[in-house]
C-alpha cells in the first residue's frame, strides 16, 4: 500500500487538519467529535443542512460546507458511519431556529445513526427532517445497505436543497425539494481498479488486468457484473441504459448530467465519458441543460466513474444555478 | 492498460468532444487544428492570453479558458507539444488589438513551437510576448528540457496574468506580472506510481511496491532520487526543503501554497499533505495568505503530488483574488 498518509489510524484527523489549515476562513473544524461547520453558523432563521458519512469520498461532504450548500458535515472514519454524537453536535451548531435537515445516504449505519441523532436533537427542542438518498440503480440491497445505495445524487441534493434553504424556504419546503431531487435522479457506477482502505492495507476486491466491474458501490460493494474492458462508449452505454430505463427518462426531458470520477481517474478520461453520455442522451431525445464533470463523490483512489442523470424542472434548475461558495463547488459568489 | 477511453489515437479528440459538450456555453472547440477558445473571443482592447502544451495534464490548460484567465488553449497529443499552426490559430482567434501573451512551460518542443508561432503571428501584424515558466527546482536539464521544467506555477501565472489582462493592463504589463509570478514561485513534485500514456500502453517508469520518486516531472521524467516511502510528513519535508532554500523564502514572507495532485491521488491525501505543508511553512515563519488544494496540473493517472510556493505581494494577491470563471477555477463570478 502506497499512500500519502502518516499513520493509517490518523488519516481522517490529519486530513481534517489540512481542511482546517486550508479553509479556516470558511469552516470551523472540531476534532472531538469530528465536525466541519460553516464559520458563520448558525445562520439565524435559515434551515440548517447537515450531512455526513464515512470518509474516503472527498470532497463529499466536508468540501460542500459553505453558503448555498451544507451548514455542516460529519466525517466518520474511512468508510465508517459517523456517530450520533457527531451528528448531534453538528445539528446543534447549525440550528438557526428554523429547523435542521439531515441529508443521509442510504447505508444502514448512516441511517440508524442519523435517526438516533435526530431523536436526540428533537429531545433538545430542534426540529429535524431527513432526506434519504438512494439513487444507485445497480442493485437492490448490498453489503451495507437495505434497498438502493445513496451515491451521486447526494451531491445534487446538497446543492439544490442548500439553495432552497438559502432562499428562505421552510424546513418542510427544503426537505420536499431535496426529496424531489432524489426521486428524479438515478446513478450507476463502475470501477477499473479497487480501492485500498488505509486501515486494511488490502484492495477492497480483486479485478483482472483487463476486467471492469459494472454497478460498483462507492465502498467497493459488488455491482451487477464483471466483463472485459471495452471502449468508453460501451462503458457509458452499460451505465446509461439502466439509468434511462429506471426513472424512466423520456424524450424531451431536460436533465442535469453528472460524470463523476471515483478518485483515481484523471479528468481527461471523465471528459471522454462525458462525450459518450452526451451522445447517448441526444439519441434518447434528452436535453442536457446542466452538467458537472469531475471528482465529487469518490472512493479513495479507485479508478472508475459514475454517471448521474437528474430530471430538471424550472425550480430545480434555478436552485442549481444559485450562488454557492464551498471549497469544492463554487460559482456566483 | 485499463483506461476509460475509446481508441488510444482518439484520446485527445474524444476528450475535446467532451469539453465541447460540457462547456460549449463558455468555449469554442476547434478540431483542425485543436484549440479551445473563449466563446466571446477576441475581447476588444484586452490583451489575449494563450497557453498550451501536451495533453494529459488536465484541467491544464483547457480547463482554465474563460474570463479572468486564458483566452485560448492549444492541446497537443498526450505528452506531445502542440504545433505552431495550433498556436497561430489560437493567437489570431484571441487578438483583440492589444497584443497576445504566450504562456509557455519550459519544455524544448513547446518553446520552439511557440517561438515559431510568435514569429508567424508577428508577420501577420499581431504583437506577441512570451512568459516562460521554469519553476521546478528538482533538476537542471531533463528528458525534454534545457534548464528547469515549467510545472505548478504555470497555473498561478495563468490566473494572475489573466486578472491583469482583465484589469486592462498593457501587453508589457501583463507579461511583466506573469514573469514576476514565475520568478517568485518554486515547485517540486513526487510520484507513488508511474502513469501510462494511451499510445504506449506501458508505464512511464518502474517503481518498487514500497518506493517513491522525489522530484519527478509531469511526464514521468526522472527526479532527484528514489527512496522507500515514508510518512506524508517526510514526503512534504523532502519537497519543501529544496523549495524553501531555492528562492530563498524568508521568515515573514507571505505566500500562496499550492498542493497539487498528479491525477490519481485522492483529495483526502492532498489535504493530509497540505496539513504538513502548513506546519513546515509556519515553522519557517511563512504566512500562508492564500492556498489551492486539488488536481490542477496532472500527469494522467499518476499518483503523487507537487507543492508550489509563491511569494505574494499586494498586487499578486489582488490579481489572485480577482473574479475568474473557467471550468476548473471559478470564484467571484
Amino acid at each position: 500500500m502506497k499512500k500519502l498518509i502518516n499513520e493509517p489510524d490518523d488519516v481522517v484527523a490529519d486530513a481534517l487538519r489540512g481542511i482546517e489549515a486550508a479553509h479556516g476562513d470558511r469552516v470551523r473544524v472540531t476534532f472531538d467529535p469530528y465536525t466541519i461547520v460553516r464559520v458563520d453558523a448558525p445562520v439565524k432563521g435559515k434551515v440548517g443542512l447537515v450531512s455526513g458519512g464515512g470518509s474516503g469520498h472527498e470532497p463529499l461532504h466536508g468540501g460542500f460546507v459553505g453558503p448555498g450548500m451544507l451548514d455542516a458535515a460529519c466525517p466518520g472514519e474511512v468508510f465508517t458511519s459517523p456517530t450520533p454524537d457527531q451528528m448531534l453536535e453538528a445539528t446543534k451548531a447549525v440550528d438557526g431556529g428554523a429547523g435542521v435537515v439531515h441529508i443521509v445516504k442510504n447505508y444502514t449505519g448512516d441511517v440508524l445513526n442519523f435517526e438516533m441523532a435526530a431523536e436526540l436533537a428533537k429531545a433538545e427542542g430542534i426540529e429535524v427532517d431527513t432526506i434519504l438518498t438512494n439513487d444507485d440503480v445497480a442493485v437492490e440491497d448490498s453489503l451495507y445497505t437495505a434497498g438502493r445505495r445513496g451515491v451521486g445524487v447526494t451531491v445534487l441534493v446538497e446543492k439544490i436543497a442548500g439553495a432552497a434553504a438559502d432562499a428562505g424556504k421552510s424546513l418542510q419546503e427544503v426537505t420536499e425539494v431535496g426529496r424531489r431531487v432524489n426521486a428524479a435522479g438515478r446513478t450507476m457506477g463502475m470501477a477499473l481498479t479497487p480501492c485500498i482502505t488505509p486501515a486494511s492495507g488490502e484492495p477492497s476486491f480483486e479485478l483482472d488486468e483487463d476486467e471492469v466491474e459494472i454497478g460498483i458501490g462507492i465502498h467497493g460493494e459488488p455491482g451487477r457484473f464483471r466483463e472485459k474492458i471495452g471502449p468508453a462508449s460501451q462503458i457509458a452505454e452499460r451505465l446509461m441504459t439502466p439509468i434511462l430505463e429506471d426513472l424512466p427518462f423520456s424524450s424531451g426531458d431536460s436533465v442535469l448530467a453528472f460524470v463523476n470520477g471515483m478518485g483515481g481517474t484523471p479528468l481527461i478520461e471523465l471528459y471522454i465519458v462525458y462525450a459518450e453520455v452526451a451522445k447517448i442522451a441526444a439519441a434518447h431525445g434528452l436535453k442536457i441543460e446542466r452538467n458537472l464533470v469531475g471528482n465529487y463523490i469518490t472512493s479513495l483512489e479507485m479508478q472508475g466513474c459514475s454517471i448521474t442523470l437528474l430530471r430538471l424542472d424550472d425550480e430545480l434548475t434555478r436552485y442549481w444555478d444559485a450562488p454557492v461558495n464551498t471549497p469544492a463547488l463554487r460559482w456566483g459568489a
